[in-house]
């Protein structure tokens, strides 16, 4: 089988075919919007006549300075007979804009850098396998320790996942995991050429290529003794090693840095702060600054340094000790100590990319830090790829609290499908779409129009019933009101209500016979509210239905906002979810005539995995606090 | 390091040194015995002169026939002169008890075959390594899929272990794991001189080899498109690579089939029973029958096929399907339907190796069929070799229950004190030596007493004091009242309550806000209870408390024969539990001096861990039955 378009199929630009340009620019990405054109069928406008398209690029006069960003220059504007960009990358971006029928106006991202962070590992991890929580088979670059991109086909699919990504609005990608084992610590040395072959495929459509790296590399590399960030040789290591990378990869994006965090080495070993680390490694990468790349304006290499630091080694016994305040408890206090070129990324939610929790409050305590905030398209506690789960929704409310960058763990892999699942590729074009149109739903259904070109409405109408609540769907039948990893240790698919709770990972819901939930208030909890500026999560009488649990131990009679009780609200939530589950599959099942059989048959079996698994969590969920309140359902519905 | 010599250390045989004996046999036997007996510092009497040491051969007029036992001719009696054996094994026997200082008198096992099953892969495998629950490091005969036979320093170790096993009075072994893998299947074809080899080295010690296989092997290894055990193809196919492997080494022991559980195929995928299945690979066997080995009188190959079938894709919903029913409902409808040459294997516990277990109710119910019962001495769910649990205790309750054959899976590997925990290897020896001595006390005494020769009586009394009652002391800081089956999937050490509580295991406890326990009884539950032929389990007020949850769900404060409540007798047993265990470290440290450092630093360091696992054993286990019974504790201590 060939591998899926995507939202790219051969009908991308039929509408232009024909037309005459004209590209007002020498800059390497106007040649790839001229490669674009001419193979949808276009020519060049003779010289003398009007063209029916005409690329150009028209600085705008804000343009930034490098501590800014590296997006700036990627809006543009369609005036009805072609692009004006800002910069070269906005001839790209105008260019697929016109493809999906942009009405004239002004486009540009609210979101400068828009990134991509592979977790693929080069060599086979024996528990995680090639890609860490990958669930679409194998990596795209790596396979068993060997490079793809040495072969054409695999440097072919690099390429078409480069434009994939680009007509999603991506410029950025981080291409391995940031747990950096041994083999892919050597990306940053004698294997850097494998990430330069990369590098030089996303190019051509303008997307940057970050590193991403292991604080302990001069240690693991480099044969020193230690990785102290303030030793004059650890600096002159990574400067050294950086400058190489650099001259290798004149555009490199960077480093993204996963330190002190579940194992990984960082500056706490040697009694440094993150802001030393951090910024060693940013000194590192622009002591020897290449000169900026002409009309690219990039703004030099930067380091992502990853704001998930917690205690994973938790007594579950005290109760004092609260994962959901680490992050800020780490960071908060070093705002405005790191570099210019140090973004610090940070999980949209204090935990860990549960179907609901709060926004970070990390995400709004720095105001004199660059920040990303990072989304994880990998479904790894949403469902896995095997449930549809189109998350965009809850992305948008988080993009809505915070500007910068963003960085979104990837979902894609070697399946023919990119995603596995054929409808999460959505929520990768999403990862990049939203920063342009914040709009979830209207990323949705330009998704599906995109991507099912030609399809009849009814089909489109399916395709928009079962994925714009999926989410929502998905957080019925699973932990209920935030609460939260109510999973399998380990693999994380499936339930398994104390699978966590007397674990050392800090994630518990404290169940008993009379209530449940996590006491975060100030009064008489861990004080996370407190790292907040506003006062709705300290009493469950502002504190959203939701997220009482997050915040909250509570009686399972306490009544909800909504009227219910928190233990009917259980009840009848997981019943709901499995029953919309199961209309989901019917859904699709009538769907059958109207898309290719292979996709439809993909996803059909999917479907029947996700009404088992609902089935499951609704069962076992339902079990377990009917065992342990002794209170029946209202209803009385059977509970096992 | 040079490997510990367990039990045989280089005094075993010193006060024999210097004496004249007479071996008055010409059978290879009589030849090893002469070795050792070389090897100590004997000599030959000269002719004509009288011996010190007489060993003769004086065949039994009971002696059997082949349908009875290959263990007839292993009893000996002790002049006080020497040793007259009932066969040429007795010989061996015989020496090794003289070491031990044996009285003069009559010496016979209780169980015809001791055996011992080894768990060995060939390949390394993807989750269960070299050694399938294997806490001793590697296999001792497969590395890496490399036969380790092959290299002298692995032929040394195989005999010397073969050695061991003699002084235990093991005399058969079963070389590869009972899920049979599609490497380790080809042992039955072009592998099986990798099992000559072994065998050649056991025979030395009158240890007969025997192989596990996968009942598939004539689709995996033979081509052909059926393994159904009715299948003339399938019969000549069997009959013939068995007459191979029989020609290849001629004394055989025979094989053990997994068939129908956990996955392994069986005769039902093909509408056969088990008796089917089981007699069909009992003829192969015999159908070229090589002739008998003289004195040895082995009564021809049999088939171990094991009562071990379960529906382990049971729905948890589902409270009328009971796992413990599975061997006897499987089985017990087969009696006297099984061939003469098949011993159906069976668990001594309905379920699988908990600490504490009723007897299978098999083993009582098959009077026309050769049974064998199967003990674990790889501490599986026992603390697997990290903590300190001799077995015997309960062993020798279940062989005084049964007779026919013991077959004990083995607890050995490439560990340089062959069982990972130094005091483990009690347990193998004991796996043995119960068949001739049933106290387990005086077992445990006599390892001692050979392990640690001329050891200060207070170094013996320690080991004593820590041996006698540690399954005991597991027992109470784990499930309680006879539960079973708290511990964390997958690897199963270490506690997890509600582990298989949701699970298609068919392994639970049924615990709510109220009661916990299984309802086993024939009037209200799943009346496994009336598999027994009387009535004790029916009822709680003839069940023995530490049984009480294995048969009944009862109320928490349900009060117990001793007196206390169920849930006070969770609470009281955690706590003595884990205080025990942090006694057995404390007397472990005041050994320091009188014990090789290295066993020492080893035995210390597994202490240590059994002190932090017991420690989370009881706080996991009254944490989880406080929060659901809401009853605190009586003596006020703290729970979680």
């Amino acid at each position: 089988m060939t591998i899926h378009p995507a939202w790219l199929p051969p009908s991308t630009f039929h509408f232009l075919t024909g037309k005459r340009f004209l590209i007002d620019s020498d800059h390497p990405l106007a040649g790839t919007v001229r490669e674009e054109l001419l193979r949808a069928g276009c020519g060049p406008a003779a010289p003398g006549t009007s063209a029916d398209l005409t690329f150009t690029v028209v600085p705008s006069t804000t343009l930034s300075s490098p501590s800014i960003g590296v997006g700036d220059g990627d809006g543009f504007t369609l005036t009805g007979s072609g692009v004006e960009a800002d910069g070269p990358r906005g001839l790209i971006y105008g260019l697929f804009e016109l493809a999906r029928g942009g009405l004239p106006g002004r486009y540009e991202p609210a979101f400068t850098r828009r990134m991509i962070d592979h977790w693929d590992n080069v060599d086979v991890h024996p528990v995680m396998g090639q890609v860490e929580r990958g669930y679409s088979g194998g990596s795209i670059f790596w396979k068993d320790g060997v490079f793809l991109g040495s072969s054409p086909d695999g440097l072919k699919r690099i390429r078409t996942y480069a434009r994939l990504l680009a007509a999603a609005g991506i410029n950025a990608v981080t291409v391995n995991n940031v747990n950096v084992h041994r083999t892919e610590a050597r990306l940053l040395t004698d294997r850097r050429g494998e990430v330069a072959v990369i590098a030089d495929q996303f190019r051509r459509y303008g997307i940057v290529t970050h590193l991403s790296v292991n604080f302990a590399a001069p240690v693991i590399l480099g044969d020193l003794p230690t990785a102290d960030p303030l030793d004059p040789r650890v600096q002159q290591w990574w400067a050294a090693t950086s400058a190489q990378l650099v001259s290798d990869i004149a555009d490199f994006g960077g480093y993204l840095v996963k330190a002190d965090s579940e194992g990984q080495p960082g500056p706490f070993t040697y009694g440094r702060s993150h802001a030393e680390g951090a910024n060693m490694l940013a000194a590192a990468l622009t002591s020897r600054l290449v000169p900026s790349l002409g009309a690219l304006r990039t703004p030099g290499p930067v380091v992502h340094w990853r704001a998930f630091v917690y205690d994973h080694r938790q007594d579950w016994r005290d109760r004092t000790t609260d994962r959901a305040r680490a992050a800020y408890d780490h960071f908060a206090p070093l705002d405005g100590l790191f570099a210019d070129n140090v973004i610090v990324q940070v999980k949209h939610g204090p935990i860990d990319f549960q179907p609901r929790e709060p926004l970070s409050p990390v995400l709004t305590a720095m105001p004199r830090t660059r920040l990303a905030v990072e989304l994880q398209a990998t479904q790894e506690y949403t469902g896995q790829q095997r449930h549809v789960c189109y998350l965009a929704p809850m992305w948008s409310e988080v993009l809505a609290q915070v500007d910068g960058e963003m960085a979104t763990v990837a979902n894609t892999g070697d399946d023919i499908y990119w995603t596995g699942h054929p409808l999460a590729q959505a929520n990768l074009y999403a990862a990049g779409r939203l920063a342009w149109n914040p709009d979830p739903i209207a990323v949705l259904d330009e998704w599906i129009d995109l991507t099912f070109p030609r399809a009849p409405s009814r089909l489109r109408s399916i395709l928009h019933e079962l994925m714009d609540t999926s989410l929502l769907t998905y957080e019925q039948y699973t932990a209920p009101l935030g609460v939260g990893f109510m999973v399998r240790p380990g693999h994380h698919y499936g339930p398994d209500v104390d699978g966590y709770e007397y674990t050392p990972w800090g994630t518990y819901h404290f169940a008993d016979r009379d209530g449940v939930g996590v006491d975060r208030t100030s009064a008489t909890g861990t004080a996370f509210a407190a790292q907040y500026p506003h006062t709705w999560y300290e009493s469950p009488a502002t504190c959203p239905d939701e997220l009482l649990l997050f915040f909250h131990h509570v009686p399972y009679t306490h009544v909800l906002h909504s009227g219910t009780t928190v233990i009917q609200h259980i009840y009848d939530t997981h019943f709901e979810g499995a029953t919309r589950v199961e209309s989901m599959r019917d859904l699709w099942r009538s769907a059958a005539a109207l898309v290719d059989p292979d996709l439809h048959a993909r996803v059909a079996a999917r479907l029947d995995e996700q009404v088992r698994s609902a089935t499951e969590w609704r069962d076992q969920i339902n079990a377990y606090f009917h065992r342990k309140s002794g209170i029946p359902d209202a209803h009385g519905r059977r509970i096992h």
